[in-house]
Order: C-alpha cells, then sequence, then structure tokens
C-alpha cells in the first residue's frame, strides 16, 4: 500500500472516530426521546441521527487538534454546529421551501411527523445549539465566539444565502449571484465550524486566520461538488432526489459556469485551500487530507 | 385624581418611553431593510415593528432598575427577548401552525411575504437574537444567563409549550394539560424576562428569586387573560381574529375550569405575584402596577 493511500486510511479512520464521539455526545445533551412533549423529542432525534456524514463536528474538532487544542474542550460546540446544519436541512425540506421528500436515503422530518413538528423541531435544534454553546465553551472564548456563530449562521451568513438561493429560483443563471448564495448558504457555517476549533484551541490569530481562510476555500468546493453531484450522481448514490437542482430551477456552479469549470474551479479551492494550511506544518496535515476527500466524494 | 389612578398613569408613561427606547434600539441593531437578501430583512422588520406592547422587553428593563441596575446595561437583552417572542408568533401564525391571517390588525408575516420568507424570518429572528445576547450582555452574567434563556425559550419552555398546544388541539378539555402548556409556552419566557434583567442589575439570590416568582406568577396570569379575552373580546379589540381557541379546540383554561374559576384564578396569581415582590420594598413598586395591567387588559 502506498503511502497517498495509507494516511487517506488513517483519515478515514479519523472520521468514523469523530463521528462516533460526537454521535455519544450529542445523544448525551439531547433530551431523551420520551420525555414530554415527546413528539418533539422524537423529531429532533429522528433528524439528528439520520446518517449525516458530521462533516461540522469533525472540521470544529479537527480544527482544534491541529491547533494542538484537546478534542474534549470543542466537543459541545462540534455538536452544537451538527445541530445548527441540521436545523437548516430540515426547514429547507419543508413544502414552502425546497420540498424535499427524501433526506440521506429517508423521509424528511415533516414526511415522517408533521410540518408544524418539523418547523418546531428545527426552531429547537437551533436554540438547543445555542445553549449547549454557552454551557459548553471555554469561559476564555465564550460570549464573542458565540456571536461570531451566530453571524455565521444569521442573515449575514447562512440564512441569507438560503433567502437568496430561494428567492432566485427560475431566475437566468447570474454568475455572481451563485457566489454570494453558495459563500453564504454553504461556505459560511463550514468556515466557522474549523475557525470555531481553532479558538477554542487558543491558536494565536496567524493560524486562526490559516485555519479560516481555509475553511472558506473548502466550504465553497464543498457547495460546487454538491451541485456538481446533483448533475452527475444517481438519486442512489445521493440518498436525495438527484437532478432536482435543474428541475427546480437553482442558481448552481454548473449552471452559471458549465460542468468543466465546475471541477476545475473545485480543483483550484482545494489546492488553495491546502496552501493556506502551510503555517499549519504537519499538524495540519489531517485537514488537508480532508480537503482532497471533500473533492473527491459521492454523496 | 386620586393617588392609584396617578400611579397608573406613571406606569403608562414609563410604559411608553421603555417601548420607544426598545424600539429606537431594534432600529440600531437591525440590519438596514434594503441590505440584500433584501426581502428577509424587510420581513423581519415588518414583524417587529407591529405595533406589538413590548412588554417582554419592559419586563427586562423593569426588573432591571428594581434591582437598582442601569436601564441601559440591559437593552440588549429587552431587544433579544422581543425578537424571541416575535420569530415565536411568525412561526405559530403559520399555515402548518396556527394559520392565522391577522396578528395586531394586520397581516402576518407570511400573508405579506410568503411562507418560505416567514419560515427564515423566524429562524433569523431567533438567532440575531442570540448575537445580540452574546455581544450585549455583561461579561460578569454573559454565557451562563445565554445559557437559561436558551432553555426558557426551548423545549423545556416555550417551544415544549407550543408543541403540547398544537398537538393537544380538539383532544377533551384536560386541567393538568392546560397548565403544562401555559406555563411553557408563555410564563417560562415572561418569567425569564424579568429574572434576566434582575441578574443583569447584579441583585442577590434573594432578590433575583422573589422576581422570578413573581414573573412566573405573571406570565400564567397573562395567558389566562388572554384566553379569557379570546372568548369574551371581539375581533377588533383584539387586533385578532376573536374566538379562535374554541373553534380551534384548544385547550384553555376556559375549556377547562369556566369563565368564573379563569378569572379568579388570574386574580389570584395577580395577587400573589405582588406578594412576591415585598422584598424589593419600594422599588418593586412599578413592577406591581404591571401585575394589576397585566390583569387589566382589554387586548
Amino acid at each position: 500500500m502506498n503511502s497517498e493511500l495509507l494516511k487517506s486510511e488513517h483519515l478515514l479512520a479519523l472520521l468514523k472516530e469523530l463521528s462516533s464521539q460526537v454521535d455519544t455526545e450529542l445523544d448525551r445533551v439531547l433530551p431523551r426521546a420520551d420525555e414530554p412533549p415527546r413528539p418533539i423529542h422524537e423529531a429532533m432525534r429522528y433528524s439528528l441521527f439520520s446518517g449525516g456524514k458530521r462533516l461540522r463536528p469533525a472540521l470544529v474538532l479537527m480544527g482544534c487538534e491541529a491547533c494542538e487544542g484537546e478534542r474534549t474542550a470543542a466537543l459541545p460546540a462540534a455538536c452544537a454546529f451538527e445541530m445548527i446544519h441540521t436545523y437548516s436541512l430540515v426547514h429547507d425540506d419543508l413544502p414552502a421551501m425546497d420540498n424535499d421528500d427524501f433526506r440521506r436515503g429517508r423521509s424528511t422530518c415533516h414526511k415522517a411527523f408533521d410540518e408544524a413538528i418539523a418547523i418546531l423541531a428545527g426552531d429547537a435544534l437551533l436554540t438547543h445549539a445555542f445553549e449547549l454553546l454557552a454551557k459548553g465553551l471555554p469561559a476564555s472564548c465564550g460570549a464573542s465566539l458565540i456571536a461570531e456563530i451566530a453571524s455565521a449562521a444569521g442573515t449575514a451568513g447562512m440564512i441569507g444565502g438560503q433567502v437568496a438561493d430561494v428567492t432566485s429560483e427560475r431566475l437566468p443563471s447570474d454568475a455572481e449571484l451563485v457566489e454570494f448564495i453558495h459563500r453564504r448558504k454553504t461556505a459560511a457555517l463550514i468556515r466557522q465550524a474549523v475557525r470555531t476549533g481553532a479558538i477554542i484551541a487558543g491558536a494565536p490569530p496567524d493560524r486562526v486566520g490559516a485555519i479560516t481562510e481555509y475553511g472558506a476555500k473548502i466550504g465553497l468546493a464543498f457547495q460546487i461538488v454538491d451541485d456538481i453531484l446533483d448533475v452527475e450522481g444517481t438519486t442512489q448514490q445521493l440518498g436525495k432526489t438527484a437532478g432536482k437542482d435543474a428541475a427546480q430551477g437553482k442558481q448552481t456552479w454548473p449552471a452559471a459556469f458549465g460542468l468543466e469549470a465546475s471541477h476545475r474551479k473545485a480543483a483550484e479551492l482545494i489546492a488553495e485551500a491546502k496552501h493556506a494550511l502551510q503555517p499549519l506544518g504537519t499538524s495540519g496535515e489531517m485537514l488537508g487530507l480532508l480537503a482532497d476527500y471533500i473533492a473527491a466524494r459521492k454523496s
């Protein structure tokens, strides 16, 4: 086995380990499914434990470890990012938004429960994420980091991207608009996840800056790859309906720039992300492998 | 003019002053309506500036002043409570929830905009509330107070009450259930508002305790009066459709206990709330008047 292959085996083993730690912690901090009122706690757990890749929590934990921080110190924040990500999916899937019946190969929250519970489960995941952050962040960075995370999740970040996404369906493809959407809808939270890990580790500003740049690059690459997979992938591979972007007239990178240019842009961003990690030396190795993993993913 | 009348004039003047200060601060901290993506910022402002009574922010500010705190120190938290309250109304009004077309005498958010924007505007108000808390709370109480507020707004509090409310429509009236709902849906956030003001003021535990008890009592009384008004009031008085609770088969105090017992319970709670304020002496006078005001309100 060559050394590249060995390293990527190492990354996969690490991702599996992190994902399992995050799942255990999520299970511990969430209200039990049978705690009243029952349907909301069942719905929160249904959506959180649905086979997600736990990319955002992995980024928090790996960002922390790349800056010599203790993994356990970043575990509450890692869980909070997964809750914020999951709430956004639950609300995006609603009939009034993207109207998706399947996610990760099974019924979306509003199909498994009903629309009212899905709206409230999303609200609750967001609320509990902030409770977890407030309880679990180190005192040294607590409030200012919560403000940063809220900003990345709000109308300057994720929600703003989602608004631009839903209000620009069926408009002519617009290169500037697609970048506006992707930077906010997806990249803002991914960037903030890995940055949060570095801040929890108490990293100096230049390291936090390097990791933040890395996060912004892989975040944008992640969404471009998502757009490409929606064109090139199958529903079975993706665990969600393929070809939906075109059917819904979404603003996507392939629609604005073509498939070939999209592949090229994703590859460029991954190279730039890895370059940004240079100041970290060997501590940044796993994050570099993760960038390649994001580019190569098939679902 | 007798002295009781003078005092209630004084309370009304204070509420007007507080409401105006809160409006000015909300206008300052919210993104401008024309900031892209525009519809979300328009919708957030539409729902926030719709003639609300600003009761929760007033409670934060009055709780702070009753404990000799500076009003300005509590202003960001006051705005955050109004954002949390408003997000809950925007989501409650959605077709999948209470399906209300009117609120405070004009179209609800999803009627004025659309459902997708209303869902996202609610999400954004909640997210920005936490950003404001993280930026604006005194460092001495920041993170632990954010955790408390999130808990009061989450499934142990407001959201939990809302879930029990929507899932128990058309069930037989149940006294225990109606108390479960009202304590969470309405009282939890009102209690937390006035408690937050006391904590920001740096009040000692016994004062915080007294004010918290006061908040829990007026919070429950507020919802019972709401239920009574839905039976006895007119749509014009209320600025929302009267008689909706019965039409939707809601769990209400009058349905479970009768109108007369509801009036009696509200009066008892108000008396108990005022009694709880005794340790505060004259500093608690305005909060006492506010309790009477809540009992006497007609809209």
